[in-house]
């Protein structure tokens, strides 16, 4: 089941039109979250983040926030899917034919539920690529987790090609910003490293949560503009997300690259805040 | 009626699963064709730029393109449409979550027609503000017309709710590039400008056509990078697509630019090669 435009459907009956302007431009926004025991984890952050990007294209969601994570939970008890993932979409819906959003007023809104990567006590591990396609930079719909994700899914299936898990996107500038669904994080010495939301990275909930989580473990934490080579340089590096937390990089552009402690410990601490959440 | 996947249903009945990737990701492209007399025109051209963006995005669409092409005529009789434009849809269909396209092998192609404007014998007129997001450059996505368009709504928003009909679009280096939805042209003097496809404009069909018909008609045609005081100094201004032939600027960012004879002698130049091509 799913919540499709307020009510609760069988996946398959979830269908938009082939002019919803989802589908023709891209013309939406989306949040994925991870349920646990029941729990949209850190929904405030998320939704945040997505009535930003409301805001910015002009869109409206006729429930209150309140309503859709109580209909969340409501999902994930339905479909007995405790441990999950949670998609929230909407998209501008139909209106006139070409960019203009105009006469396009009934937004498609949908929430559904996705089987969650396991999470183990020890990060995940992945390999990561450098993707020949270069993440803009400099515009707001970069603070934004809009439906336009073709440099993504592009830069995915060019890393997978090569043999790798996931891709490093630089920017044009030739800094280092993110993997295609996950922040980056590396270390040097006892420094953890980040990059700032200028280089083009999206302002993720977890990479947030993790920034948080090191001074409160008394480790400092930067945010840091830098290269391709300095990553290579680092003690350390690894990617954060909502779906599965940290993960550990074993592989940069197939040179190895070191676990080092601090990852199973941030992952940890993560781990526990995320089972507080959902006590 | 509209060609969904191989068959001709009603368009109510061209509906997509709210899992396509087209509509979670803008994973696909698109070409908009004019329809005249029943003939699709500038098939080939459209088809091949069409074809470089299957490629890229490794995508396959299931049917030869002369199959579709006397479809497309097919779709303008059964419509009683004639005069129409025509789209054409691609996306990469539904696979696994997240951006890999791996599983995704059942892509999803529609052909569908829309009212299209009048032409008439005089340019039509169009008022053209300067966007405030920029388009990225130098990548090859850039060459394809992708389901990729949010920042094209955002920026034709913007315009119209200054009053405007079009957005300019400026690349990060502070060159004009093009507008949401047609290529840009001036006139210095005797001799007509385009921008080069480096600045990130896409590589229009009536924007090759106009440069040929300079040709054809003994007038000088350059591709050249220029800044918006270069534009706002020139004689005039106009934009092309393939929906409407030459759109003469009247103004641009609230300045009244001039028509020039040239306009018009272009545009009746092309109307003419469409009507050729249609009879």
């Amino acid at each position: 089941m799913v919540f499709f435009n307020g009510r609760f459907v069988p996946a398959e009956q979830a269908v938009v039109s082939a002019f919803d302007r989802g589908f023709l431009y891209g013309d939406g926004l989306f949040e994925t979250l991870r349920v646990m025991n029941g729990v949209p984890l850190r929904w405030d952050a998320h939704w945040r983040r997505f009535a930003l990007g409301l805001q910015r294209l002009d869109l409206t969601v006729p429930w209150l926030p309140e309503y859709l994570r109580a209909n969340a939970a409501n999902l994930s008890h339905h479909n007995q899917l405790p441990d999950a993932l949670l998609r929230l979409t909407i998209s501008r819906g139909v209106g006139e034919r070409g960019y203009s959003p105009r006469g396009a007023d009934a937004p498609t809104f949908i929430m559904s539920l996705h089987p969650a990567p396991v999470l183990t006590a020890e990060p995940k591990c992945v390999k990561l690529r450098t993707a020949s396609l270069r993440l803009p930079v400099g515009d707001w719909l970069s603070g934004c987790k809009t439906a336009n994700k073709l440099l993504q899914v592009v830069a995915r299936a060019e890393a997978e090609a090569a043999g790798a898990d996931e891709a490093l996107l630089l920017n044009p500038r030739d800094e280092v910003t993110e993997a295609t669904s996950a922040n980056l994080f590396w270390i040097e010495g006892d420094t953890v490293h980040t990059t700032p939301l200028t280089t083009g990275a999206l302002p993720g909930v977890t990479r947030a949560d993790v920034l948080a989580l090191c001074r409160a473990l008394g480790v400092t934490a930067n945010e840091t503009v830098a290269d391709l080579a300095r990553l290579c340089r680092a003690d350390g590096c690894f990617l954060t997300s909502s779906a599965v937390g940290v993960v550990a990089v074993t592989e940069l552009d197939g040179a190895v690259m070191s676990s080092v402690p601090l990852f199973t410990r941030l992952h940890t601490a993560l781990l526990a805040s995320w089972r507080e959440e959902s006590a």
